[in-house]
Formats: C-alpha cells, structure tokens, sequence
C-alpha cells in the first residue's frame, strides 16, 4: 500500500516532511506518477486535475489538503464509494480566527487611517472613534463558529447565519432569516463554503440589505463574491471598505482595480494556513476508520459540498 | 456644591454632556475660571497645571480623566488630605485590549508586509509565515491583565511580569525575575504605569535582554520608553517592528525619523479611550463615599503613583 499527493509544491513539501516522520513505513509517491498505480490506497489532494485520480483502483480515501473540498469535487470522475475527508484542525480554526479578528480590529480602530496619517507625519488624535460593529458571521461552520464565539468572548456584538440551526451564545438566524441577518449587520464575515448555492451570493444585491456602509471580510472562496459589485458597492459607499484574502481568480490580476483601492485590503488566499503535523495525523485516522468499515469524521457530503 | 472639568477640549466636551445627563442639578465649572472657589469639591482633571488646584479650599476629590496619573502628581502642591481617584472601566480594558490584540495580530499574520506586495500589486502567497509569538505582558495590572488573559484566552502562549504576585492562568513573574521574564519573549507588550521605576525602562540595555528579535508594543507613557534606543535596537534588529502609541514628547515631532520606519507603526495616543458614561458614575460613586468616609476604589497610592 502507498499514498499520494497531488498539489503545488509548497503544501506537498511539508506534508511529505510529516508523513515520512510519522509513517516512515508508508510508501509515499509525490504528483500523479507511479508505475505502481494499484498500490496507491489513499490520496492527499489540493486541486487535483479532473480524472487523475481514476488510475488508482485500489483507492480507499481521498483527503483534501485544506478546510474548503470544492477543488476535489470539480472532479466528478471520483467514484461514489471512495469517501472524501477533509482536515478539521483546531491549529487551523486558531489560524483563521486570528486573521479575521485582525482584519476586524483594524476596522474597528481605524488603522488603515492611522497609517495614512503616519504617512503625513500627522498626529491625528481624536480624528477617529472606535466604530460600533455589529459584525455578522456569515457561515458558522467549524471555522465561522469559531470566529463568531471568539468576537462574542472578546465583547463585541455578533450574529450568525447557517443554513442549519445552531445553539449559540448570541443570536443566530437560517433558512429565510437571511435578510433580517444582514439588515441588523456593519461587518460581514463570510465563511460559507463553496457550492452551486453560494456561488456569486456577495453580490450587489446582498450588500444592498446590509446596514450602509459595511464592511466586508471575505475568506471563503473568490467564487463566493462577485468583483465588479465590491467595487461598485464600494463607489456608492455601500461598503466602506473590504478585507479580501480570496479572488474570483488567483493570483489576481495585476490589471484589477481592487489593488489600488486604499480602503481594500488584499491579501494571497493566506487567511487560513493548514497545519500538515495534526492533517496527516487525521489521514491516518480517517484510513484506519476506512478499514475497520467505521464511519468517518469528517466525511464530505457530496450534495452539500462539505 | 459645585464639579469642575480642568482638561483639553475633546475630553472636557464628552464629560460635561455626560455629567449634565446623570446630575443636571450639580452646578459644573469648565476650566480653572470661577467666581465661587469655594463651592468646588469635587475636580476631575487631565494635565492641570500644577497649582491651579489650590483656590479650590473645600476640594474632597480629585478624579484623574484617565487610566494613568502621573500627569495629576506632577502637581506636588496637592494636598495629602484630598483622594486622588482614577478611573477604572471594563469598557477601557475591551479598547485597550482590542488595540493590543490588533497590535500583536498584525505582526503575528506579517500583515504590513502583505500591504507593500499589495502595493506593488505583488501576489505574495507562501512568502511569510504566521510567527510563533512568545508574548510578554510587562505590568499586569488592570489593563495589562485583561490584555494578558485574552491573549492567553485566544491560544497564544503568554508571560506576565508585575511588581506584585499575581494568580495568572499563565506563567507570571516579579520582583528579580525581570531578566527570566524578558529572556523568554519575542514580543513585549508594556503597560506599566509611569512612576519614578519605570521611566526609561524601554531601554537599549532592557532590549538585549530579550529574545532576539522582538516586537514592542508600547501603550503606556512615552516616558517609559527611550526612542533613541528604540531606534538603535531597530536599526541592529535587536528588534524587529515596534508598535508605539506613546512618544517622550506629545505629539510626535515631525522631526522624529520614528514616522518613516516601515516596521514602526505609530498612533497618536488613542490606544485606550476612556468612555465618559462610566467614569462620570464612578465620580458620583466615589463623592458619595468621601461624603460618608468610606474607603475609595480605585484610589491612588501616591507612594507607588498608582
């Protein structure tokens, strides 16, 4: 039996490092090439190409190599039988946590005026006010959930929206509750995943029943927002500025305007960095469940894309 | 009976509304000008002019406008008899803290970093790591503390250091231990009050004592801090950045060449607002009590100036 990883080099290095330190025992094959092909049990992914994974008969698992799963399910090639896990990480919830929570402070402080102050060698004391948020979790999954209690344990007031019911220690909305969420929220925190549904749902339309001007913090999936309506939005003072980590497409292009505006923030899809010691530990696990024929933590729901 | 309010326009403004919202039938003097002296009793001051207390003969209670007192006691011809009270506000503590933490979460997510890529419209992924941060409170006091614990509260690894035992749920250190303390951390967050001990302490001698390099986050009094030595630790990468919301002179002079360093973020003494509402009913609170002899919270000792 041997594993495989496809992905871009910077996550497969580290994950190899961690595999041969903890299963030095376990063949390891790195990109999709193998003389062996039936050997490969389980497979390690992040944006595999569609129908690589097809040579592998014998394959057990497929584990994606980060919290969100639809790169793997572009691929409706994989067979129904061979589940699909991803890494739920408390290392990766920490991680994520401390980003948003960065790129809320800093709105709440005005930071970003500060800088341009400092810029100027200008001394701007009592020019801003610290800003009463009423920040909306938008997707109060594992990473959302975490985001949204750790706001609330700081003092700040938060809501949630979720597509199921969740009990939780501030005030939570679902189903059609959606345009009440957003028309009682200044800050918007996306964390959905990525599926048909929310496809384009940061759109104008969205942004017009939020509280004006919001501001918004996207670090789902660039195909969750749509470009054009942030910018737009962002002219009409709908939104009064955007902390964005993920783009419709990446790398974002040079020639997008959203690089120059001086209330958006960009950064490379960086928001949440996974920790490969405690992931592969989980394949582990997950590939000794497979083989006892127990149920698996984790388990993508092929319908729901997570 | 009568209030006075001896402090600059911007806080002087939002206490007066406060204090005629909560007790309109108490007459309130603004500024050191009145026909009746003698009616005063009770002062709340930020940086009076030493002296200007003494018209005030039936004065019982000195109340300082914010969190620090040492610009009240630079007033030697206070009488000993009068309290000098300070305030002492959960709201400070959640502005302080969030100011903190956005210090610590910027440096610990390279987040001035990402901002020249995005100027250069540069895609910087994989290029800075989330840093492994060692986080020492120096001064656990009220503020220091709910800083200390929410850092802590947040998974990061914490170190506190007082001049008094303190039951912390992280390692916490005193007295002779302020070598071990500052051998351990990489960040060094300083809330100390300023007193006599504590001028100059943010020197380049304290500096080599740290884990090199070290972040500083000072939120405290310019006095505390040397900028001279602030500038040689930078300029040796004995310290990596600086966050400085405090200066030696106030405000910055544009001659410091502190404005122009990329890794050096300055604000304009803003990190902790005092929100009026509170401090005006803990004034009321405290007369009460001169009134009927009680002890005073949060009084100060004017030994230690705290």
């Amino acid at each position: 039996m041997s594993f495989i990883i496809i992905a871009p080099p910077v996550p497969t290095q580290k994950w190899k490092e961690e595999l041969e330190l903890i299963a030095p025992e376990i063949p390891l094959v790195i990109g999709t090439d193998t003389d062996n092909p039936d050997d490969i049990i389980c497979a390690m992914v992040w944006k595999q190409k569609p129908g690589v994974l097809n040579r592998f008969k014998n394959l057990k698992l497929i584990f994606s190599m980060g919290a969100g799963v639809d790169h793997v399910l572009l691929d409706d090639s994989i067979p129904e039988h061979i589940p699909i896990c991803r890494v739920v990480d408390p290392q990766m919830a920490f991680s994520m946590s401390n980003f948003v929570l960065m790129a809320v402070l800093n709105h709440h402080r005005s930071l970003y005026n500060y800088r341009k102050a400092q810029e100027k060698k200008h001394w701007a004391q009592f020019e801003f006010e610290e800003r009463n948020l009423k920040i909306g979790v938008l997707g109060t999954g594992f990473l959302g959930m975490n985001v949204a209690k750790k706001l609330h344990a700081l003092g700040f007031q938060v809501m949630g929206y979720s597509t199921s019911n969740k009990e939780t220690p501030f005030p939570s909305y679902t189903g059609v509750e959606m345009d009440t969420f957003l028309s009682q929220i200044n800050v918007l925190i996306c964390l959905v995943p990525y599926t048909p549904k929310t496809e384009a749902l940061l759109n104008y339309d969205l942004f017009k029943k939020l509280t004006q001007p919001t501001y918004l913090i996207n670090v789902s999936r660039g195909s969750v927002q749509v470009e054009r309506d942030i910018l737009k939005a962002l002219d009409e003072g709908i939104l009064n500025g955007a902390f964005l980590d993920v783009f419709e497409q990446e790398p974002l292009s040079a020639e997008s305007p959203l690089w120059q505006y001086s209330s958006v923030q960009i950064t490379p899809h960086i928001a949440s960095l996974t920790y490969p010691k405690e992931s592969v530990r989980q394949v582990l696990e997950c590939l000794n469940l497979v083989k006892k024929g127990l149920p698996l933590p984790n388990k993508v729901d092929r319908k729901k894309m997570y």
